[in-house]
């Protein structure tokens, strides 16, 4: 796992230039069609890369996303009306059976179809109309982790292509690169931690899915029951649950969501709880019980990779600390079949 | 909250005869406009009732759905292209600022909109273009229960509406009230779990919103850490916490998804966990550490309202037992103010 969180620099580099030159020709056969919703479709990381391609979607192209509820077809059998939408397929291994099926229906029910994989000859790849690669390698790893910025990247282009102008996303394999500076304090900081058994991840906009893939991560990896939420929703009922000393991790960066994460850490702090930011705000960083700072130069459109570096490195030294293997996560396998 | 947990029936009873009427000219208006894409727009327990609604509405219309992200228009302004859509907002007391904001802005930009609410006289009701109106009367307990299933209700009518069918719901009232009658036997089950600090909650489809809800009302009301997943994303990943003894609490009716929670049954039961379905299937409640049964004769299409009555009860009395007070939670108000 650590092996591949640092292979990450490298592989946005390597999609980058391997699908940069498809999207035009993409773009051309989006624009041909009138699309007037956007469907993703994914489980597990894949699905908290589509929470963050939600965001980015909509407020890049100003097209409605809607995030797919897979048993809508595999279990109900719905016929959805998906002729003016482009369905996005998300999957590592591209052999997701319920996401392959939802796929299947949306194409027959006229639906452009579109596979973000890391498998160029999987299942997905082949009943998709087009395919955007995630030029990782192999994935030995149980908990993803370059195939999940991979796939945030592939978002990227797409929001490109239908959007029609550049997001500077050129800059992020450096940004990543620069994240995993921080290794070394995040070392420091889990030491702390080695008896957390429970814990709420926070993150909100563009940075919300990665909230959820911490979590994810912490489960995966530390067996830590982690809750996640906005920092919008915290304030609806959950944060009941914090006490003294309960511990918040939170993805903070500098920008519109700033506010509402500053406001948050203030009530924690008066709880007395034990806060946890990767931001590059210094005001953020004074507020929280303990920071991980990146650059302040990060604009919040391309922090959430760079931002969730940090996240990735914490559940794997955590692990660590804890005594566990992070590439043996207990009762999980690579490839999960539902339906 | 016990108190207006038995009140249910009865508000359920008086919202379907006073809203029913409202709903062909509803079903007119909503004709007469060529909609295809239903947005729902919601925060805490009316986010539940939303995501109860997703499936609904997409099972028995036909339309896509998709939930809100607030933040979307409120902290980044995007520009959504809502001219063929129905916009929901769903909220209590009307007052949510970020949601009445996102109303504002779809009606701006051409959508149709709709309030869901308990308050007639609320900003939400005066803006948007029609209003359904729960009739619970003042809801006095923080942690919302007849709003919740008054909404769900609400989201019946809705599905009639556009989807032009009746799906049987003059039942919902009186099978609600058998519900109750599970009052004994939970409170029987409470005293096990009065020290339990964390418990993953399992529902699918129709009956996912309802594990979001008895996660918030547990957080809400006994402090408990409670994580909630559709059965099928529980095997991606999050299965990892799982060890001995670990309480899992799952809506699991007959139907479309008996299967995939007899598969994560069978795989609980590998693992030792603690299991406690709420069910009406014999097979289930074998499969389980314990259950609480209710009628084998409701129909899945039919569950939702019914069978989260016993995870209210659940919440409530655990909260006793644990020596809280359902009705002040820590750190709360009834009504939740975020942009």
């Amino acid at each position: 796992m650590i092996e591949e969180i640092f292979e990450q620099p490298q592989v946005l580099e390597q999609t980058l230039k391997e699908e940069m030159p498809k999207t035009e020709a993409l773009g051309r056969r989006l624009k041909e069609r009138d699309i007037d919703l956007i469907v993703l479709v994914a489980r597990g990381s894949s699905d908290n890369a589509a929470l963050f391609g939600r965001y980015l979607l909509e407020v890049t192209t100003g097209i409605p996303v809607s995030l797919s509820a897979p048993s809508v077809f595999t279990l109900y059998d719905a016929k959805l009306d998906l002729s003016r939408a482009l369905v996005v397929g998300v999957s590592q291994s591209g052999e997701g059976t319920d996401i392959n099926l939802v796929l299947e229906k949306a194409k027959a029910s006229g639906a452009f179809t579109l596979a973000v994989t890391n498998e160029a000859g999987s299942t997905m790849a082949s009943l998709a109309d087009e395919t955007l690669l995630i030029r990782a390698g192999r994935e030995r790893s149980v908990a993803a982790t370059k195939t999940y910025t991979g796939q945030m990247l592939l978002f990227y282009l797409l929001a490109e292509c239908l959007g029609g102008r550049q997001l500077g996303i050129e800059a992020i394999p450096e940004l990543t690169f620069k994240s995993l500076e921080t290794a070394e304090t995040i070392q420091g900081y889990v030491e702390r931690y080695a008896f957390m058994e429970q814990c709420v991840v926070v993150g909100r906009g563009l940075n919300y899915g990665n909230a959820y893939e911490l979590a994810l991560k912490l489960m995966e990896t530390c067996y830590v029951v982690a809750e996640r939420f906005s920092s919008a929703d915290f304030f609806h009922g959950p944060l009941a649950i914090v006490e003294r000393r309960f511990p918040v991790l939170m993805f903070a960066p500098e920008g519109a969501v700033a506010q509402g994460n500053i406001d948050l850490l203030e009530r924690l702090g008066e709880l007395r709880a034990d806060s946890l930011s990767i931001t590059n705000s210094h005001r953020i960083a004074e507020l929280s019980s303990r920071a991980v700072m990146l650059d302040e130069s990060i604009d919040e459109f391309l922090s959430p990779i760079p931002f969730v570096v940090p996240g990735q490195l914490f559940a794997a030294y955590l692990s660590a600390a804890k005594g566990l293997d992070a590439d043996a996560p207990r009762s999980l396998k690579k490839v999960t079949q539902t339906i």
